[in-house]
């Protein structure tokens, strides 16, 4: 085991800019819609988002600088590491190489702070003093916490009440660096309140909490709304991972052929792939493989549609692979994942054939996760396991076809706050979700009606 | 924020030997004896431990190799970074300079697995299979678990019960790398059938614990017994923090006048200052400072004295500071720091004046640990805090006397699985606690006529 098991950058080789794909794609992506199907503009998000981050989200620049105090603070545990997992290999038995990004080493641990500090930074910058949020199981909520504290602007995340009483840790990890985090629905909110009427006893979701961080963001001339995923400033801004990896797998001397990232809202899936989609427009001959919950098909079974982003339409509505904004996925632990539409940007680098999708059902993920513990030693998030899953199975491939194929995945987080989900699986109290057809089309029915890209 | 946060070594660099601080003491450490004085032989461990660990145990080398095995899994995440921390500096306003070593990356997210690794290793080549050990609140355990899994042999931990019971993620993550966790006291012993027997609801404690692992390694040929702390091999296995922050010290042309670490059984405090020790008795200008908790005084308010390991005695007489082996501390969320015994290799370093030692209340502490959190954006574990608030006193008094002195610390290891404890101190429930000097006395007559070294 004398051979290099992972390469670090040093501080001075961050890259200096985020790089936009939205530049390159041939053509042009649709834009965000009103329900009658006519462009959305600067002003009316104008409510919801700084300005600064307004054009980010609307620009066709290919570079796009990052700011020297949003530098400072990546530089905490930027550039991550790539590693090659040369152990699994061994375990595989497999003459195919497996490199990964660690971007479970933040602070919060994952990939989440990438934008939450940049979109933290650009708020305060406009003026901004309080940004509000959803979260789920607490990964983007305890990111945007994390990065608030640093920045110094106030944070307040709805997280889902289920959520939120029975995973109390990314609460207390939100609250350790100041975040303000209350169960969703709330009686802070008219939402929140007239649910709560209704339904005093609701798990809540994630269409409610983004609607009561919308209200309680719009009216608030020093508020605004943050999200952590889908849009495409938080797609660029996570293009520091992909950067950061072609310099390291230049510095190996690799060229990888096949690149991977799970997809939920698609977020870490971009900030590897996107860079490198960059080199396949370009010329280059490489496989950019996006691997999605059996339990939340959005690329391999949602048509590409217009479908608001949340349950409640109160967002504009966006050219996306939709299962239908209704859509409530199976109980699959790996929330992040858990999300009914795919990132404007990564749908439309599918429409153009730029990017293939696998759906991989939750038992076999944790197999991989368990394996990858067993050999690599850290402990994946359950959205991870899908990123590993897929490595797996093109290792297997590239040993069945006695192919030495060079594979590049992003280990999007760990699994330490997770625990419970390995311990559900250990237990044998997991299953797969077989999705009936009909089922998809009842959900897919919310999408009736609304304009088509 | 353009300067350097953080230096990386490549892989390359990794030492290659451990540093043995017993070959530089000036005045010898009295052996470990029996209850009547008569000096202990290998012979008499042999049950207990391995061969190749007693020799290393008891060896007098000043340098012993690092086997390349042992190097292939700590490159997993070593060597580790270390960190300049200017934001908490410039927070304090301090002249000094915080250096921090981050021994958190490793996937157990402490310093403990660099022991783990190479006992694990240094078993299954004498022909062991399998280890008991105890942990309390599973920081141990989990390390213990990993390391087997990874060298390829079994893992079984005691785990007192309150702790089994009151915090399952420690005990769900070794059940992730294969570790099989049982609460203590258990069925599966001799000693726990009869204390539970007396007391079915006892909460059990860490000296239950030790004997059960003992009970239950020692009749098994293919069995030994594995302790994370307090012994000479475990702080040489250490050794390797300190080696690697010289490299590193040395590159950056920086010169510590302070290092700092936390001490509860010694060996993350070791691990970075035996190395430093080292230069001192080579004529170097530095303080060491040892920082406990005021709630566990070993090195500042106990008695340099044979005391046993364990609670029941199974252990062999070790010379160090005692507070008297049927000390219960109180309650502090430390709890890696909750031990009755000083490490004899620290014990005898603070005897030869080589080292210092200073006790914080928790309190402190925690203030410490969230404005760590706050700056430098890492949420520390609550042993970890004990070193941080040292450094901060530290970068006090530099202030106050106008020194820009060089501060390093160990930052032994992250708080993610301790955010109940944050979550506690946020809501005020916690406090100091004074220690009647009575009681103390009390905790010390349990050593009434053991031997003195």
């Amino acid at each position: 085991m004398s051979e290099l098991i992972k390469i670090h950058l040093s501080e001075d080789e961050i890259p200096r800019q985020w790089y936009n794909l939205a530049a390159d794609f041939e053509k042009p992506m649709p834009p965000p819609v009103d329900p009658e199907g006519n462009p959305i503009g600067p002003d009316a998000l104008a409510p919801v988002f700084p300005m600064n981050l307004i054009e980010q989200e609307m620009s066709q620049e290919r570079w796009i600088d990052i700011p020297e105090e949003v530098l400072g603070i990546l530089k905490i545990w930027r550039p991550t590491p790539l590693y090659r997992a040369r152990r699994l290999e061994e375990a595989l038995g497999t003459p195919a190489k497996i490199y990964y990004k660690n971007e479970g080493v933040s602070p919060p641990g994952s990939h989440k702070p990438n934008t939450a500090v940049a979109q933290a930074y650009f708020n305060r910058e406009f003026g901004i003093t309080r940004l509000t949020t959803e979260t789920g199981a607490g990964q983007w909520g305890s990111a945007l916490s994390f990065a608030c504290k640093l920045i110094g602007i106030q944070c307040k995340v709805f997280m889902v009440r289920i959520s939120f009483d029975q995973k109390p840790f990314r609460k207390m990890m939100m609250r350790v660096w100041g975040g303000e985090c209350v169960p969703s629905p709330n009686m802070d909110t008219q939402v929140g309140r007239s649910i709560l009427e209704k339904d005093p006893d609701t798990p809540g979701s994630l269409g409610i909490a983004i609607s009561e961080a919308l209200e309680e963001a719009v009216p608030d001339p020093k508020a605004r709304y943050s999200l952590g995923s889908v849009l495409n400033h938080v797609m660029l801004h996570q293009t520091i991972i992909g950067l950061e990896a072609q310099k390291q797998m230049e510095k190996l001397g690799e060229n990888p052929d096949v690149i991977i990232g799970c997809a939920g809202g698609g977020s870490n899936f971009a900030g590897l792939s996107f860079p490198f989609i960059c080199d396949k427009i370009h010329g280059k001959d490489i496989r950019i493989v996006a691997t999605e919950p059996a339990a939340c098909p959005t690329l391999t079974k949602a048509k590409y549609r217009y479908d608001s982003g949340d349950v409640a339409m109160m967002t504009p509505l966006l050219p996306m692979h939709s299962l239908g904004h209704t859509y409530v996925p199976p109980p699959i632990h790996a929330g992040g994942l858990r999300y009914h539409g795919m990132a404007p940007m990564v749908s439309h680098a599918m429409n153009e054939g730029l990017i293939e999708a696998e759906a991989i059902h939750q038992l076999e993920c944790y197999e991989g996760a368990l394996q990858w513990a067993h050999t690599e030693g850290f402990i994946p998030a359950p959205e991870t396991s899908h990123a590993i899953a897929q490595a797996i199975r093109e290792a297997r491939r590239a040993k069945e076809e006695g192919k030495e194929r060079v594979i590049l995945m992003n280990w999007s987080g760990h699994g330490l706050m997770d625990l419970t989900a390995y311990e559900a699986y250990l237990n044998g109290e997991l299953s797969d979700h077989d999705l009936p057809d009909e089922m998809l089309e009842r959900y897919a029915a919310s999408m009736d009606g609304l304009p088509m890209p």
